[in-house]
């Protein structure tokens, strides 16, 4: 029977050694040296098998592509750049270590497209379903990263692209707006960023909560992703879905000056706490809905 | 019911900034101000429900210190300081609010011994079993990390405590050895090292396999626990199960020169790959013994 050693040696025999990384995968633990000018940005993101994806319906390599996605999706919000991950499998006993290469490989495929590297992890079987985990590092890469705090009255809210009905396939297939992120944080002027997970109500509430500020949305303005249109019908409109929606991806901020091309104008930061949204020219409170684990 | 956003606000509360950590949990990412001249080691490790502790017997408070705890001694293994920590929790459906701040407190409870930040985390609730992950970012703090690489043929090879029988309690108990691992590291001298997880044997294979040597011990030396007199007959010697037995997370090294009262001599490195184990002034092969997860 194929055992865990097997997959670390398959493993570390991939690790490489570069500016940032003095000792790869295979330790007790990775060792950096950390560019000394640059901020260091963490988080960690999990996926547990029936919640974020269905192991019955989904690839292994698609599985391992999707949490890393989400955990260089939190860098894209940062403007910061991912430079190197850490991850966890608890793979359900008899998976077999083809699985496991899937897995590993689905972190590396989105990870690669960015340079982050791979640098180390925990693998373990158990009579339990499958969970992975992603810890990533960001670097702030000469850029000041964009928080959520920093919404002020008078900033326009903008959303990089359509939304709703990810369900349908987009919430294992998104591409993390890292380039995007970093673009839109480069001269300064968002204010607040966050990426769409839980819903663009729910996290839009982040940002209003975190600044101490209002929000209006003009329902007229928010983008709706087609998918949205071949949902099956479930007493919601079209918009509500793209306001409760979760796991889109996209990266909903708000700006002190106009931008381009890259993102829509959704609505306005107000100083007045709350959210409203403005239907027909009437307004009505706008509510946090979306994704929330219930404990 | 209570939500996930509860348990965030509840850590929020909890959160502060100081030298290093310049943004702490509540946003996509933390942000920390590495320090310019120290190195940046990092590692992660899970604990799951019937694999590392059992969720009807083990307290969560106990089980949220043993993955921390973990992650401390891998930080003891390289002579490093644990510097900030993240965290994930897979909690099963229903576990509640204050079962979600007890894991939290035991990870604080190990982590706040060591002055180990918690940066920040991912909770979500299923229909799967408990899972806990911490990563652990360690600080070099002015000394040369010890590897699993060094070990030279000559060296004696010393462990830090008595071995055997964990599985009575002490798995879940155990003390991290930071302070001695780092005090250990500090001349220069302890040419490898290593944090006995998986059963000496095969943690010893570890080192002589990265280091590309072979070692000797002489089981007479072999310090024994007292709960190995303690545990059911089942055909083992103590002695083969303090060779074997896992999650002592005792330090074993190699030193170039003798060590203090710190640790008891067990064995020297040599040239030869390969490991041999002296009994009675005879040599016999001694094979990597020990837990592994099979896939």
């Amino acid at each position: 029977m194929p055992a865990e050693s097997d997959f670390i040696s398959w493993i570390r025999a991939q690790q490489s050694c570069d500016d940032l990384v003095r000792l790869p995968a295979g330790d007790d633990l990775a060792i950096l040296d950390w560019p000394p000018n640059d901020l260091l940005l963490i988080g960690v993101d999990q996926v547990l098998d029936g919640v974020h994806f269905d192991s019955t319906l989904h690839s292994p390599r698609a599985i391992g592509r999707k949490v890393m996605n989400r955990n260089l999706s939190d860098c894209a919000a940062m403007g910061c750049l991912p430079v190197a991950a850490v991850g966890t499998v608890a793979l359900p006993r008899h998976a077999g270590l083809d699985y496991a290469k899937e897995l590993y490989l689905g972190l590396r495929d989105a990870a690669d497209l960015y340079h982050c590297r791979l640098v180390g992890g925990d693998t373990g079987s158990w009579d339990g379903k499958l969970v992975l985990t992603v810890t990533i590092l960001g670097s702030s890469g000469g850029i000041e990263p964009v928080t959520r705090k920093g919404a002020r009255p008078g900033d326009d809210i903008y959303v990089t692209g359509p939304l709703g009905g990810s369900i349908l396939g987009r919430h294992m297939t998104f591409e993390p707006r890292v380039h995007l992120g970093r673009r839109l944080a480069t001269p300064g002027t968002v204010t607040a960023m966050i990426d769409i997970s839980d819903g663009l109500s729910r996290d839009l509430g982040q940002i209003c909560e975190q600044s101490k500020v209002g929000a209006v949305i003009d329902g007229d303005l928010v983008p709706i992703h087609d998918d949205v249109c071949r949902l099956p019908p479930d007493g919601l409109t079209p918009l509500e879905h793209a306001l409760q929606d979760g796991e889109d991806y996209e990266l909903l901020f708000s700006s002190s000056s106009s931008i381009g091309s890259d993102a829509t104008r959704i609505g306005r930061i107000v100083a007045e706490p709350g959210m409203w949204l403005m239907r027909d020219g009437m307004s009505e409170p706008l509510r946090p809905m979306g994704w929330e684990h219930a404990l």
